[in-house]
């Protein structure tokens, strides 16, 4: 069972999705098991107050320190030893399926969820790191932990089944995927490929390989250039669809 | 009101989100439109299926295009003219927040969550484009979906009152953000840095400004290397943190 702790200010935001679809099968299961930890009940006084105007003025308001590292210290002591505690923030460094990959293999995680600008400094050496969703800003950070639990837990043994391995394989080449067809083979006028519907798996193989490439030369020519070729591909390179 | 439709599998993974927290409010205040479209209400047949198996074989689902294009349609006949059809898929261009910008201008949305990877190409006509939440793989497009609504209400007149401008605009710029501190002045024997505390608005400026591009130098050479120095910008990063 892979633990992951959702520290958030906002239980109602995460806990829909946490519960729904392939993670809630994921829990029932006991491959995964996610606990939503609030901040605010690790926040003092009558108020409870978890935000203040920030030091030096300008707008918006910055998450206090306090609640916010007991509710992490009380995250840390429930979860596994060595379990990573991470900051949903623009400022980490941008989430990646190889990073996905190496969350999946930690003993848990711990995934906090401030307003995504604005969490008071003080908390940083209480954390093993941060992590950012992409370059564009969200409220809070709970998206982002969803991305994160979602992205991790389909890579843990038994959530996915056999899926997993094909589907992820060719995103770590750094290609992206060929189209997919499924019934009907006739569509308002639009046919399957005929490579497809040829029950030669060298030809339907060549094929998916092709569109790959040329998808990936198109639409993602920075992941395109980082692409190291076999003769194969090269072979295949130089064909024309209709010639696969 | 700006109008959100949301095509989905699975409804419940996406409708506590929509309606909690910031999203909720300004459904609330009506300035944020949100429909969940649910796919399997336009499958036919007794079971209502929605996805078959490859063609050409392999591990996987995919999803049927009646269905989905029949869902795309009724939203599109619900929505305003002229709202963007997106589909979140792993092989669209990387979504930003200069998307998000250009997304928040646009007559409305229609976000369509399909198996992350595995929508029948034959959709593909149906749609304006495609978005990528980034480099990673998801178990369907729901989460990308809150992402794109949650960036994109945050920047619509009203969802956050007055915070918006000045917090985008530093993302904007290609620039992360200078750290935030706020009371107490002393936290676990941390203390709040002398040039936040001093009052001097134009000192705290400089401090800010040398913060976030030290951190953006640190942590993220690629937006870093694409910065434009003014001269003030180049006269701070000469001087050390204790000179500002």
């Amino acid at each position: 069972m892979y633990p992951v702790e959702v520290v958030t200010l906002f239980p109602d935001s995460v806990s829909g999705y946490l519960g729904a679809s392939i993670l809630g099968k994921a829990q029932e299961k006991g491959l995964l098991g996610v606990t939503v930890t609030y901040i605010r009940d690790y926040a003092e006084g009558k108020h409870r107050v978890t935000d203040d105007t920030p030091y030096g003025g300008g707008a918006g308001m910055v998450m206090k320190p306090e609640p916010l590292v007991a509710a992490i210290e009380a995250a840390r002591a429930r979860a596994p030893a060595g379990a990573k505690v991470l900051l949903m923030s623009p400022r980490g460094p941008v989430f990646t399926q190889a990073r996905a990959r190496e969350l999946a293999k930690e003993p848990g995680l711990i995934l906090v969820c401030g307003r995504y600008e604005g969490v008071d400094e003080r908390v940083m050496p209480y954390l093993d790191g941060e992590v950012s969703l992409g370059d564009f800003i969200l409220t809070g950070g709970e998206v982002a932990a969803l991305a994160v639990v979602d992205a991790v837990a389909r890579l843990l043994p038994g959530v996915l089944g056999n899926e997993v391995s094909s589907v992820t394989e060719s995103f770590e080449e750094g290609l992206l995927e060929h189209p997919h067809y499924t019934r009907p083979p006739v569509f308002r006028g639009a046919e399957v490929p005929a490579a497809l519907q040829s029950g030669d798996h060298a030809r339907i193989a060549r094929w998916r390989r092709w569109k790959a490439l040329q998808l990936t030369r198109e639409r993602r020519p920075d992941l395109y250039a980082r692409l190291e070729f076999n003769k194969a591909d090269l072979k295949l390179l130089s064909k024309k669809e209709e010639e696969l």
